[in-house]
């Protein structure tokens, strides 16, 4: 029986152009393809002779569990993440699940994170030092993400807001705004991006005392400037400190 | 004469593998490719037919200008940033020095940045929140760097640490290490990945106590990991929170 392996495949937003030729690869060479059902659903076109593992959401699991019996029966298996499988992604849960499996391969392979295909879509909010934090407590406390929020806004660091908020979570974001108030002018800019690379993408800029009002979901990113961001011309900057940009 | 056009593009830690679809075509299409002379010398073999506008480091806002003027000609010009050029790269000086040329379009095409290429070859270091923080205090004080650093560690969220050292500033990570040193202890787990994508790939894991001692330069990007972070068969792991992660 040959050798099965795993990669943890990072497909980037959702189009085919973001994915990188290695992501493409390691798709092409897998006999198995794992994912949550809506980002197979995104590459079932391009790999459509390909076994799916799909399972819902929350299923992450049980998703690492049936990839990794599939790659032990000498398969290779990809399991793919939206974005970057490192950043809120299965990279680390497909690491620990292996540490009983010493002798099973995983190939981590990188792609372009939400925090980063939504900065460009928005300019360039995130060109100096910033924070990336999810406001989703689903497996962590909401006081230590309020505590983080408070750092990163003390520190003058651009934010970025995975999972603002979705059905079952709603308001949180009116949530992280009562929490940055107390040290964000109400005319920071900030900015948003729904379903980047996907069928309905749009961005908008607006300002932080807006945040509380923003109607943002499960597939958009919102990032806050720090005070060297700026509008210009539609679109969201922050300086790095060049002369031209004082 | 033909309308030219802005691409700031992100060429990944690079390898031509690590590349997008959609920079890989940015590039093609384009008339002239600007950058520093490294990382023109990434690219020069897949794209060796283009003109090059090469400046040396520091020479950003030249190379911006030059891009510009080459633009207004009627060319299609392509300015490219290793990783994400919204990241410590491009993608602002651009923006903003357009502001006097509302009529050039400009595109940014995100990359994989050194902090995730750099976090899938350690294992998945930046899986939950994490700050991402410059060393260099060529823009920046050293005084803001050093108060987000104590920030972030405050939060404990993982760090990454971009331009940790150069020739010219030695000595950089033992500052920064004394600054961390009064909240993280000296187990924490930490790595280091040096020339990601490029001749030379290594990485090491080691213990936060040997930060001040690590052969750091500016072909590497060094990562803190949180209060959750352990080594896993000589990867670096974060825990998201998973039942089977406790």
């Amino acid at each position: 029986m040959s050798k099965g392996k795993i990669y943890v495949v990072g497909i980037g937003p959702g189009n085919y152009e973001n994915m990188t030729l290695r992501a493409i690869k390691a798709l092409e060479e897998s006999d198995c393809i794992a994912g949550y059902t809506v980002y197979c659903d995104l590459v079932r076109d391009k790999f459509p002779d390909k076994e799916y593992i799909q399972t819902p959401m929350m299923g992450e699991e049980k998703r690492v569990e049936l990839a990794l019996e599939a790659a032990s029966n000498g398969k290779i298996v990809s399991i793919i993440c939206s974005g970057d499988p490192g950043v809120y992604g299965m990279a680390g849960l497909a690491l620990s699940k292996v540490e009983a499996l010493p002798d099973m391969e995983v190939e981590v392979i990188p792609g372009v994170s939400a925090a980063f295909s939504g900065a460009a879509l928005l300019g360039a909010p995130l060109i100096h030092d910033f924070s990336v934090i999810s406001l989703s407590d689903r497996l962590t406390p909401m006081e230590l993400i309020e505590k983080r929020l408070r750092l990163a806004a003390q520190g003058d660091m651009a934010i970025v807001l995975y999972n603002p908020q979705s059905k079952s979570r709603s308001g949180y974001l009116a949530k992280a705004y009562e929490v940055l108030a107390e040290y964000i002018e109400p005319e920071r800019v900030c900015g948003i991006a729904w379903n980047i690379g996907r069928q309905g993408q749009r961005y908008k800029i607006f300002r932080f005392s807006n945040l509380k009002d923003i109607d943002a979901d499960m597939f958009s990113t919102v990032f806050i400037g720090n005070s060297r961001s700026r509008e210009i011309l539609g679109r969201m900057v922050t300086s790095r400190g060049y002369d031209s940009e004082k």
